[in-house]
């Protein structure tokens, strides 16, 4: 239970930090951050919480990151769906105490919420095919980072840098294609909140990550040292 | 002694480099740094004196994170008091020397003085219920990612990375909504300077980061196994 | 064969993120991340993969590291023409995946593909002589950092930070003389997309980081106290 | 002598990286990475210096670092008349090359070349006395950094991240005021290119940044537990 705990709190603050500075700070006139900004608070919400719970849980935040472990045989089947179901939780919190603070102000909307898309929801306007391959080849790349990082080959210590700036990183390429998602409860979380074109749109952002995460899994087991866990 | 001048430095440097990033070169035409580069500064006061006042001190520079560590049962409350005063002190000289540096110059004002606020005085309008909101689970947010880092499980001598970004990452959600204080000290001593409505809205900085940092005190020590410290 | 897997791997990321963020995000309207977004995409490709496959293949990515890690005496001669196709079919896959997805959307045109050049090609009109200095003492900086960084009397661990950092600032100072090279790999898959011009411009990208690396490789050997790697 | 070159390649390499970033790619339209972009050079030239050459010379590259750490007890007085010699003409040497290249193109003109000054000549008009208080505060910290960060009861090889980041926080506050020095070295290099003026006030960019070196030097050894260096 304190494992499910940790990845709920952590996974909110992935929601609350990363999609809260999109739609709080991204745009705001003159000093506003940015998609870099953007692209850093996301990957501080992982670095953050690394160091924060990974002694705790294993830091995983994203069902996509789970089943890529899994895969890659770094984290057991059994514990699959609930870290899973405490993930979407905790973005879901994450998400509402977002929507609580946005709309606390006269004439707030909260827009798009930082919802992914594709299509004519796409930021830049990018097509489903784009925004499929961006989606798979994301996060397969971000679990080669995660699997490599925590590589019993690889010096202690520094896996929360790597795979948190791993996570900046993949924002400054892609938030323009999909507003970039490569985590499934991130993408639940915000399209609840924004129903409609986002519920319609979902279905990318849970398949496209869990298979990129995947195929992640089988490569990096081929091609570095076997390691239990 | 040691302790609290190591306390009162790092609290001055917090102070200078945040607010005076903010005041000085935020808003510089073309190249200034916006709220991006201020949230920069605010982490890395934090990161550089972990590093360099850690081991005297603790580095703790806030109120906030005093009573937050203090809950968690990783400080003494006898060294409480004189902690808090020692901060407030030091965040009173840094706001000191930046009133100096930023009045030298023809015409020069200090505007709100990068002094925290709620309703008309939030920099984007979020009103007072937005603002307590933002402040109790940023500094709860704030003192997981502390207790977490210092915890005898997590990798040695990565705090003061994760602490510093950590900050660095709450003022990229937050600049908008309160100006970011999440630290009692640095609220107070702006305020002093800009007098007037800051005073009246002073309370509010003090109230919930404290809230925000003793329910994580509460929440840590439950979530991870016992440590001394 | 997973060395040079793995040199495939990282090249392509390198390409993928470090032209990506260029081409996809840095100049989306008002919230692009521009030249220092791009800057830090470059590299975290360097930062994240030294982390990921570093203890498979050294991670490379680049065959003017190849050269001046040969010249330096940390990496051996047999190694150094697998490793340089490795790279570059690596670059020309991660150019094919950009392409794919910069293409997907209406109206699509690739621009310069973040390719690089001199002189009418250069993005800020430097000619072939600052594009040779440059090119050169940019790659020999990278070169003195990956040396001095991999040494034996440098602290464990810290080399990807060093190394990926360093990769930053050189794209901080010197993308607007020729949008930064220092990797022959990287430039010659933009040049096969761009064709024409990008590849009349090719030679200097591969002569000038080769002789900058090689120099390198000279110096840090007087330099600093002799190693076996 | 291995020292004394390696302190003339770091400190070349500060020149270069970043008055290069300042006067190549602040202002560029758009794209150009500002204030925080240069901050960020500044810092990542010491940053990976530290890991490059560290071992070999501590990396200084500053006569302000120098006499602090002399006067802090880590730095022999023998050494520091050669050291400042070899980091003054590092510098010379980095300025020396930004002015080939920034002169490679059509109607280039060098502008202030990143120099440093105050009332007319400081980027935002402030006066001698706000520039003296700003470059001997600075110089303080930035020593108080060093002299912790080396500390014999800090983690080992957290240094370079605490010290590079450092600088970039120390720009962050202060280019506005003086365009930041910190270090009489490169606001010579800068000065001897640009004449008429910044030599006029380059004498406050020696006096300041050493006194603020030798205060710190004296309080960190009055707060901190003695060691041997």
């Amino acid at each position: 239970m304190k494992k499910l705990f940790a990845e709920f709190i952590g996974t909110m603050w992935l929601v609350l930090g990363g999609c809260g500075s999109a739609v709080l700070a991204a745009g705001y006139p003159e000093l506003g951050i940015g998609f870099a900004g953007v692209a850093l608070a996301f990957g501080l919400t992982v670095l953050t919480m690394v160091y924060a719970i990974g002694h705790i849980s294993g830091c995983h935040l994203n069902p996509a990151v789970s089943v890529g472990l899994w895969i890659g045989g770094r984290f057991s089947g059994k514990e699959l769906f609930p870290y899973i179901v405490a993930q979407v939780l905790g973005g879901i919190t994450g998400a509402a105490i977002l929507y609580l603070i946005a709309t606390g102000k006269d004439g707030a909307s909260i827009g798009n919420f930082a919802a992914n898309g594709y299509g004519e929801y796409s930021p830049d306007g990018y097509n489903m095919t784009a925004a499929l391959i961006t989606e798979i080849v994301m996060t397969f790349m971000f679990l080669i980072i995660i699997l490599g990082a925590t590589h019993k080959n690889t010096p202690k210590g520094f896996a929360g840098i790597a795979i948190g700036l791993g996570l900046t990183l993949i924002h400054l390429i892609s938030i323009p294609v999909t507003n970039t998602s490569v985590n499934p409860a991130r993408s639940t979380s915000q399209a609840l909140f924004v129903g409609d074109w986002a519920m319609g749109q979902l279905w990318l952002f849970w398949v496209a990550p869990i298979i990129g995460a995947a195929i992640a899994g089988v490569v990096y087991k081929a091609l570095a040292p076997a390691q239990e866990d």
